[in-house]
């Protein structure tokens, strides 16, 4: 059986074993426990049975070829355990050991091993905590977990087996149709197996909790996927600082790649990144039960002014809208509740008509008769002590029916996290309805719930997320290109550079009236990165006498700051106009991780903004388009103060230019610097130019 | 008895009473049960008994004056309790009816009956929910709360009774000393309550849930009170968003003021602003042990590498720093820890010594014998049934016991915010450290409390806090003065302008030889606020010739744009030279708020950088400074690539002799604009200038 099909049974297994000692045998009980309806082994070669359960003495013994194996036990003896499941055809084992890469060398080799001994099997791990599967109730897991079986929800991959198991017992209420820790990835990484999960059709989102990327082409592919298929991806991604960016080295040995592209990498394919676990949880169940809001639009309730506030305020923050209630329905809830509240979207509905089921569903029926996408209930439960609780069941039960009476979208927050009790949360799963905790968290995860759709039909006719980033092989570091050269190179793409004359001084007085003035003066050499500073540059020379002056000047100034480097060639450049907007482009390099196109805002912006966007290559005119139109300083480009708007499309073509030079070049490319890139009504060019090529 | 001494017996009060029937007998039974030491008594005309509680007939028949009462009769009935109570010497009473003046012009005339009726007794509410004080064990409360007895904690002050509910009711473990819910604010408002509060020694943080404040005056005082005596005052504003402030406005009836003016005031007074009820309540349990760190330094404890990360990155985004270990911690930690432990801050202890105190102890030691300011331990509670408790138990004990042994603040966060359960935050209450739930709202919060002593100093230092905002009284709108009056007009207070002849078209030629040339030339007129726009304007005029062309097209322009403005004023002024940066300082008057400086980046910054501070008036030099170098432009300012550094004093100078106009003029002063401010490296000075008055 290919590895693919194999894989498939790992994660819909007809029957499970487990290989280990007494916490094994604990395992497979919970299994049992929990519903799973196929057959369950135990394999331990020294007793007859542990904990009540029977034990097979050898794989070879199993009745059938087991689907998924959970093997605990020491390193070597994994992996004998694994070549014998492989031999008998199983379809994937899950390895708890550590010892392995995560260690050194020798571990690395060990790994090495294992992985070959697995074949076509699916191996998780090995240094995982493992899979719990809540849809066939299989808990391939080595210790208690807080969850249980579900009809659908969502899937959660991380690097962290302590985050794992926090989260399995964590009291929030999110429906998990699987939960894998990948540990070291020998075999099958985030990538696998997010490609693979999408093909079922009851995980409704994903969630990832990672320390860094392997296989980022990978990842692209399968979140891709996931965007074509409307299942919402959301990533904790940590390493955002620079000691977590070490300590993600260290810990999972992954290759880091600079946090800014993962920004682009998530930003390209769609994929929501949230900054926390509680976000991570809040918006995982946003998108849990499956039917997500078509935009933004929020008709929201509350019973106090207090919470009204808080809904109003966190709504605007997350581009969340709330339309205004039309006449009708301004009158129509004045006739029922009192004077006091405020008829608005939020519309604070008071105390005075709780418990009251027949004006409470009136009110809800006149709220939720509105254009928006989805409506909210913000909703606290008091202690069981004061008896306030039966109310809040009929409110909640009420909203439940009135969204389905008027075929909306919905959620429930409490603005205390707390105050949404569990029997709550599990009534309105149960109805398709998100049970969010905290007012403030819940609308900032419904809010990138509510923009998935129209961010998803943006990016899939944006076409970029279909195309694989590049990931060549590291180069040790090489040749500078003189401006010159750098210029021709990407010349050669399409990218304008200035009509020039490559020349001598000798001959630069001649080739100066060809040219005509007023002219630019640049001495020309790899040696020179830092020309201007090295006084390697002369600007606006409006005669022949000027440029005398500017040579002179230059060989002196160029004798004295870099006396090792020969005044033999400059460039003559006809002077450019005085642009709408200057740019910096460059190309930057990151082993493991791909090239990335960085563009942003030239002249005196770049310090004061640090305004710019990364883009992974290859990319596309539209995405370049987006980006550049997203810069903090794009008023410049379109129409500032009364100016005219820049010629978008030439500067688009010009930086395409160069990322077709990139691409084309992936494999030696180490760095490459336009600065600036000028842009003006009627045209783009670049004014300098500078390009590193590592050796092959 | 005055008002203040007789707050203060509500705050302390030796006997309670109770007005109303059946809910008010529960709540003083719920006093009696928590605690409470005093004499309770209930009055009640109608029953001698309820519920088992013996009635008082009137209030006259109580057989003292008491400290406090809660009134929970209708409005009408509240009135004469009220009434009689002043009457009888009581100290306070609360007021829970509503219909007072939130409800219109009627309700509010019975609310001034009410204040009179109260006289110097103390008076919360009405239409408030009540106040719970824990420090006594008085819960002048109308229901059921969650909350009980303590011997120091924070004091909660909010506008929505409902959020008090909710709080009281909320699972967090806050210690809270006094919670009161201000209603309408009749007499006793978030300011008079929290000047009283801060004489209560026991009161270690005041947490604030405003819509808007009636008495910026006051808040000022109270909090620059708070800020000397060193108790944290943190604030959740609401309001925020559009749609927030205008609910703002007709919730509370306060006066909102733009939301910015309210960071202009906290960021003045060093109160600390949250923004949701999760960051309200972890930062006020930050703050509540009393203790507060003295700095950012931060050593971090965690038994997996997915915690280390989320504290990597949480400590650098909240400004916490995280000290490397030396060589002598890395080296006594690799004897004690796994090879596969990740030995840096934060520290990944992993689970290898779980359980083992001798290890965990010696681990802790090494650990905190750091320079760092606080100790954290992030920690999960696995589900009771996993067993894995004690373990966890045992940890937190031996953290506490290290923080003793090295006299360090700490806290402990869990990962998950519910893996910290009850029990456990409440040892760590006790012995004084913080338990905070979320690892990431958990480093903001600690970010915020460990930056607030250093924060103080400079506050205290730069003495505007000190300085009470004004509040003039409303005033109509009146006339604008033209550019040569408003210049004229702050320049008495010492704002440099440029040198100029105030002249008209006729007699311009002639003065302009005085003035002597480049010079600008300028229409003067109040019917003139654009000129730019209108051709009014024409700059860098060289000689005689073009100055005359300048005025016949001046005239021309302003004929055709502005037909009904006489050309008869023009003004002359010397050229400026080309600055180092370029400024707009203006003033903008909030009514109920008070007058805002405000000081921006000007030219194109302005609007792409949309970089201003404002400062509330009066202002100081100190201020001023700061607020200029909190702009994200503020590098033009200091020697921006190369150039010489702005004349900041000459510029500080400059914003204050328009601030000293203001503050002189605040009664009519509607509107102030200077734009440009011009800064070179040796003087600053206003090129256009614009005011407005209004009527007295």
């Amino acid at each position: 059986m290919n590895p693919r099909d194999n894989l498939k049974r790992l994660l819909a297994p007809r029957h499970l074993a487990f290989i280990g000692g007494r916490s094994m045998a604990r395992a497979l009980k919970r299994c049992a426990e929990g519903g799973f309806a196929g057959e369950l082994w135990l394999v331990n070669p020294q007793h007859a049975e542990l904990e009540g359960v029977p034990c097979i003495a050898r794989v070879a013994d199993l009745p059938c070829a087991p689907d998924a194996v959970f093997i605990a036990t020491h390193r070597e003896q994994t992996l004998a355990s694994v070549a014998e499941l492989a031999a008998l055809g199983a379809g994937g084992a899950i390895c708890y050991a550590s010892g392995f890469a995560e260690t050194g060398a020798e571990g690395a080799a060990l790994q090495s091993e294992l992985l070959a001994a697995a074949g076509d099997m699916a191996l998780l791990g090995p240094n995982c905590y493992g899979l719990l599967d809540y849809l066939h109730g299989a808990a391939l897991w080595p210790v208690a977990h807080g969850g249980r079986r579900v009809e659908k929800g969502v899937a959660v991959l991380t690097q962290s087996g302590n985050f794992a198991y926090n989260l399995s017992m964590s009291d929030r209420s999110l429906p998990v149709a699987y939960m894998a820790s990948v540990g070291n990835q020998a075999q099958l990484g985030v990538a696998e197996l997010m490609d693979v999960l999408l093909d079922e059709p009851r995980v409704t989102a994903i969630g990832l909790h990672l320390e860094g990327l392997r296989n980022v082409p990978g990842f692209a592919r399968a979140a891709h996927k996931a965007l074509e298929k409307g299942v919402p991806i959301i990533a904790l991604k940590t390493g955002v600082s620079q000691i977590g960016a070490q300590l993600a080295l260290s810990h999972t040995s992954s290759l880091a790649g600079s946090d800014a592209l993962y920004d682009a990498l998530f930003e390209r394919l769609g994929v929501i990144r949230v900054s926390g676990p509680v976000s991570f949880m809040e918006t995982l169940k946003a998108a849990a039960c499956g039917t997500l809001p078509a935009g933004p639009g929020l008709i929201a309730l509350a019973c106090s002014g207090g919470d009204a506030g808080l809904i109003a305020d966190y709504a605007e923050a997350n581009g969340l809208r709330l339309p205004a209630l039309d006449d009708r329905q301004r009158h129509a809830l004045a006739q029922i509740l009192p004077g006091y509240a405020n008829v608005a979207n939020p519309l604070d509905f008071t105390t005075a008509i709780w418990g009251d089921a027949e004006s409470l569903r009136h009110m809800l029926d006149i709220a939720l008769r509105s254009a928006a996408d989805a409506a909210l209930l913000v909703l606290d439960y008091p202690g069981e002590g004061t008896g306030e609780r039966p109310q809040c069941d009929l409110l909640l039960e009420l909203f439940c029916e009135a969204l389905e009476r008027h075929g909306k979208a919905g959620f429930i927050a409490s603005a205390f996290p707390e105050l949404l009790p569990a029997a709550a949360r599990d009534r309105l799963h149960a109805r398709g309805v998100a049970a969010l905790q905290g007012v403030e968290d819940g609308l900032a995860a419904w809010g990138r719930i509510a923009a998935y759709r129209q961010r998803r039909d943006r990016l899939l006719e944006r076409g970029e997320s279909a195309l694989v980033p590049l990931c060549p092989a590291p180069v040790s570091d090489g040749r500078t290109l003189d401006e010159w050269q750098s210029k021709q190179a990407m010349r050669a793409f399409g990218l304008p550079v200035p009509q020039g004359i490559l020349s001598t001084p000798e001959r630069a007085p001649g080739d100066a009236e060809t040219l005509g003035y007023p002219l630019a003066l640049k001495a020309v050499s790899a040696q020179l990165p830092h020309k201007t500073e090295a006084g390697g540059v002369a600007l606006d020379l409006r005669d022949a006498e000027a440029l005398r002056r500017a040579l002179d000047e230059m060989r002196q100034r160029l004798a004295a700051s870099a006396p090792g480097v020969a005044f033999e060639r400059v460039l003559l450049e006809r002077m450019a106009r005085p642009p709408l907007a200057e740019l910096i482009v460059g190309i930057k390099r990151e082993n493991g991780f791909g090239l990335a196109l960085v563009i942003g805002a030239g002249g005196i912006l770049v310090e004061l903004l640090k305004d710019s966007r990364s883009l992974l290559l290859p990319t596309n005119d539209a995405a370049i388009r987006d980006a550049l139109l997203s810069l903090r300083s794009a008023p410049l480009l379109t129409g500032f103060r009364g100016r005219p708007a820049a010629d978008l499309e030439a500067l688009v073509a010009a930086i395409r230019a160069v990322a077709d030079y990139a691409c084309e070049n992936a494999g030696q490319l180490l760095e490459l610097d336009v600065n600036p890139l000028l842009v003006s009504a009627d045209g783009a060019g670049a004014v300098d130019a500078l390009i590193r090529l590592g050796n092959d």
